[in-house]
């Protein structure tokens, strides 16, 4: 592998890659945990410094320039790595993993996710722009899943009730559309119901636009990071 | 350090515990960019994996149950150190330094800071998330700097032009307030200017006020985790 865009790897070629950096990334997800939570000596953090330093040394021996984004995980068959919400190579990403529930509902996704110390607020509670950073991506992924997808152009958030640091789930769905404005609504749900309230408008941007014109021959016609 | 809540750290004490955790904490940091960006063959995936569980092992050792809010960081002297956004001991927060600018706004709170391959969500953009994380933060600030504190309970966010990653500045300020709630603004500003802005309205829960009410003869009247 290396920095060029990736748009044609097999499927075999997508597993391989699944099964080496998701449990690559899990591992680093663990260590963020224990580094916000430890409580071993000076020498210990000193030591476990000068190790993740190695480690850190080791894999920048090769990398890309700048984000992942902007070089690989999208192309057709591939998802945004990256993201900060749902990437799978994306350490800080709880990962939340969306799926369309097939519900009555335009667009209708849901996911069920934990959120542990990284994502703090209040103690105990999780960080209120936490909520409002997965349900920004909730609402975007049900405008991609109606086909209609597009860039936050405004988001409302109504908080009831304190988010509990723990296992949470979440679910979104298209409210209305007309041409390239599309209006979502969703919500994230605590173990006493629902937490926060969302909604919020997406716009394709004319550059998307234009792409998608572009390529409308493909059998592909939403560009995956809008998903 | 143990995991009992330490009230009463003396400043040097905290001065050394910041020398210890500061550098600590930014190597996962780098280590995070480096997870995502590294292209390294399997092999080497697969040994800095290993590194890692190892490291994470060392770190786990000695630990407190739970998040660190709870536990730590809220003293008299402390910063909140897990917090998402601010957090010192979280390699998930940037970190976002938040300051008092002394300006003629009531609360007027400002920060600089970069945003890295972390924090993406369309390619070499700032997800809009983590602009809505990160303003939700800054809000907050605002209303505890002018000594009117509270949790969110309303935010709109106007999405008027990308946010690319690399460098960026914030400010918010307190609109107006009334009894226990808070109405705050702020907006991030990129390379071509305001890229996204915010309003929320900041409210005091019962249990806060009460708990206020109870230490007023404190010399320190605001819940650290509000500021």
């Amino acid at each position: 592998m290396d920095g060029r865009a990736q748009d044609d790897i097999s499927p075999e070629e997508l597993e391989r890659q699944l099964a080496l950096y998701e449990p690559f990334t899990q591992a680093v997800r663990e260590l963020v945990d224990a580094t916000i939570r430890t409580t071993v000596d000076d020498h210990e953090i000193r030591a476990a410094q000068a190790e993740i330093e190695a480690t850190t040394a080791r894999l920048r021996a090769q990398q890309i320039d700048g984000p992942l984004g902007a070089h690989v995980g999208h192309g057709k068959r591939r998802q945004p790595w990256g993201n900060t919400v749902v990437g799978v190579r994306n350490p800080v990403a709880p990962p939340v993993h969306v799926e369309a529930t097939g519900g009555e509902r335009e667009g209708e996704v849901r996911t069920e996710f934990h959120l542990g110390a990284a994502y703090e607020g209040p103690p105990g509670l999780v960080h209120g722009g936490v909520s409002s950073l997965i349900l920004d991506q909730m609402l975007g992924q049900a405008a991609g899943a109606g086909g209609k997808p597009g860039m936050t152009a405004t988001l409302q958030l109504t908080y009831r009730r304190p988010t509990p640091l723990g296992p949470l789930r979440a679910e979104a769905w298209i409210e209305r559309s007309e041409e390239h404005k599309t209006w979502a609504r969703g919500h994230i749900v605590g173990p006493e119901g629902v937490t926060v309230e969302a909604e919020g408008l997406f716009i394709l941007p004319r550059w998307a636009r234009e792409a998608l014109a572009r390529r409308k021959a493909d059998e592909r016609a939403v560009p995956p990071y809008f998903e």
